[in-house]
């Protein structure tokens, strides 16, 4: 063969040669978010949904491995050779703490499963993708999703190239007419609605709860219309005192309900370990049965072999270090939690006195739990006011149309309090009330609303 | 809503109804393969391709994570809070050891790339996942692949619906001829051949290496036919001695080849850390450009989210402990698998002494490097031998029959000589001529070639 030179020279790629989610608002979100963080790092943000780093110690890595080395040895009677063998090697797929994690499920949430049932994943995201790529079968196959939805679940969703159909929200979490609706509608129209993905408690971004009455009737729409649930759950330990409601999972009698599970938000987002519990029946040509758990680990064969044991053996060993009970393990960091969430939500009416007749138009909604809070402005949200307060107040938060998936959340932003200290949320909300100010100014009768920001 | 207590009974989950991966035999070989040697605890194993575990310590889990730490603080300036931030939180989705990786490229295989097109992944495995994602725009999209070919690559283009097209082996790797040929052919019938997948050096399963002469013309065929090359290079630092050829990455010119790295051989499987080199330029419908890598980055966020920095931390100071060097790293293990190879074709050659007269039809290749040997025998070998194997004279191994996707390697198998102690690599030759010699005298005109195993 003979080859000029000139065949050395590079070729692009293009976009529309690349799949379609590459183009997809949805994938470029998260970049962007990032990307205006970083150019503004000075900025106060409201705006990562990250856990507080406060109470975090590198000294910790050390023990909780040293404390999962010790279980292997007394409580599995592991010799040197298979306690090595564990941390070191490819493990089995479904993970190696799976004990670990359904002796805290029933400690924690009074949620009864099979070890066997388990899938340690890389983070709650690759059990949700695990979940969205096995419901897919063909394309009409679709997911639904309460809207506003977590952008990881739009984005997973375009992963597999599956439809999304959005749900209303109600004030008390789901507008349940509606997802029976949605579901009746799309079945008529030849789709499959094959699961509905919802955070119950204290979701991202609205903050909302589902009341126990409506936990039991979800349930009963999944049994009657044959839905798989897929319970998302980071944020449920973070709660005012008293006020926690059972998990979908721990009501379920027909296993339908997924229950997706992180350590990002009780553990550490650095192990990235998260799971997803899959006790349902699969059925196949031949009559064979298995565990959802047991295909969804067939599809992590082939996408990470499995999650890292050395991760697995830290989320473990915090496991082991408070007798597997994650609420034991964050009794600070709910408190802390706590105090920030009220500080912000105080700060806001603080600042906003009363919000008819003084602050006209700006409203919040006053979540019980979680990280978030939802502020409604009477102006325009978007990215590049996010981009002028970045610039011009030096406070950063998040425009809610990100979580509409492209249509929705117009006049409002999300603001998250888990992250900030107290002295921060303080001139943080100083600064969002500057911004508000500005803006309603240039966009009151006389203002210069034409200016762009 | 009123519901009777039937609802409340379980549905169950159909196979077909299901991603069609789920029903593929690439997705079910691994499992199969595992649970027979689960089955079979106290056979002795050619089966895996583990790294051997005979130089992995608990403590230099510890030692490497303060290893990096120390790096954070003394190299790049980082006060605690950022160490304790880098180790704990979310961080970049492109990774945080790209540095210590581009060094480690430059260093081992003189690949000089920007760490900018590196992104850290969950082992090379989601490396390969991420860039058939990106590359699989619609149904006319396929990848090329050497046969026999690695499961991880036939399971990572079922989750996508990717169709596979194999490319002919030849004594020298590839058939470079075939591949021209198959990609015409594709071409020709409307399909579009996006890359083509290989292990240049020391394949798995088959150990066959490329020459450097056809790294070139390969280089050529790939600027000729706009084809990707996808270089996965796992084995790469155990040859023998002098006996090594420059990356496919190493000679790229015309940014023509994605590099995927793995840590599972060189550093340790535990810490599920692999990389993808992706300097491609991307362009999209407005003229911008990105970095290919920054496109996997999209597609990994929505994943895995990022890659556990504290597993990357561990092979970080891996990384830092050897001066940046995996060569310097893996001194030891390096002639460890030296050793087992040469143990492994030794006793072959002792057992089976004149494979043309007294041991017709048994024959083997002798790769330079790498895990594996591939052996050939004049009877049918499929799953039902093994577990015949593993019963009767307690030796496993991998049927060759799957790496090819269904077709053909049915009167081979696969050994892998890096995990097994030198005495038990003898013992296991010695039930696996007992095998042959069982398989032989059946097939023989006269044996019993009837009975199933």
């Amino acid at each position: 063969m003979n080859y000029s030179d000139t065949d050395l020279a590079a070729d692009d790629l293009h976009t529309v040669e690349l799949h379609s989610s590459l183009s997809d608002p949805a994938l470029s979100s998260m970049n962007f978010l990032n990307e205006v963080s970083n150019r503004f790092p000075d900025a106060i943000s409201f705006a990562a949904g990250r856990p507080s780093e406060k109470f975090f110690e590198v000294d910790s890595v050390h023990r909780y491995l040293d404390l999962f080395c010790q279980y292997l040895r007394d409580d599995l009677g592991y010799d040197e050779e298979q306690v090595r063998r564990t941390l070191f090697q490819y493990g089995r797929t479904k993970g190696v703490i799976t004990e670990l994690i359904a002796q805290s499920l029933a400690i924690d949430e009074r949620i009864e499963v099979d070890p066997e049932s388990i899938v340690v994943t890389v983070g709650c995201q690759e059990a949700l993708y695990l979940c969205l790529r096995a419901l897919r079968a063909d394309d009409r196959d679709v997911v639904l999703a309460v809207f506003p939805a977590y952008v990881g679940l739009i984005g997973a969703a375009r992963l597999v190239d599956m439809t999304v159909l959005p749900v209303r929200e109600g004030p008390g979490g789901v507008d349940l007419d509606d997802l029976v609706s949605v579901v009746r509608k799309a079945r008529a129209s030849g789709l499959r609605p094959r699961a509905f993905y919802l955070v119950p408690d204290f979701s991202n971004p609205s903050g909302t709860t589902l009341s126990t009455d409506d936990r039991h009737t979800l349930l009963h729409i999944a049994a009657e219309h044959q839905l798989l649930l897929l319970e998302d759950n980071p944020y449920g330990l973070f709660h005012e005192q008293g006020d926690r409601q059972p998990t979908l999972k721990s009501l379920d009698r027909g296993r339908r309900v997924v229950y997706l599970g992180s350590f990002a938000k009780t553990g550490m987002p650095g192990v990235r370990v998260g799971y997803a519990v899959a006790d349902q029946t699969v059925v196949d040509h031949r009559g064979g049965r298995a565990l959802f758990a047991d295909e969804l680990s067939k599809i992590k064969s082939m996408l990470t072999v499995n999650t890292s044991p050395l991760a697995q053996a830290v989320a473990g060993g915090k496991l082991l270090e408070h007798g597997c009970s994650l609420v034991r393990a964050n009794v600070r960091e709910a408190e802390n939690y706590r105090d920030n969430r009220r500080r912000v939500l105080d700060g806001l009416a603080k600042r906003f006195p009363d919000s008819r007749i003084e602050s006209p138009g700006v409203s919040w909604n006053t979540p019980s739990g979680g990280f978030f809070v939802v502020v409604t402005v009477p102006f325009q949200v978007d990215d590049d006011l996010l981009e002028y307060s970045a610039r011009q107040y030096g406070v950063l938060w998040t425009p809610m149309c990100h979580f509409y998936d492209g249509e929705g959340g117009r006049n409002q932003l999300r603001l998250a309090c888990s992250f900030l200290a107290p002295e921060l949320i303080e001139s943080g909300l100083d600064r969002l009330a500057a911004l508000i100010a500005d803006r309603r100014e240039r966009e009151a009768p006389g203002g210069n609303g034409a200016e762009t920001v």
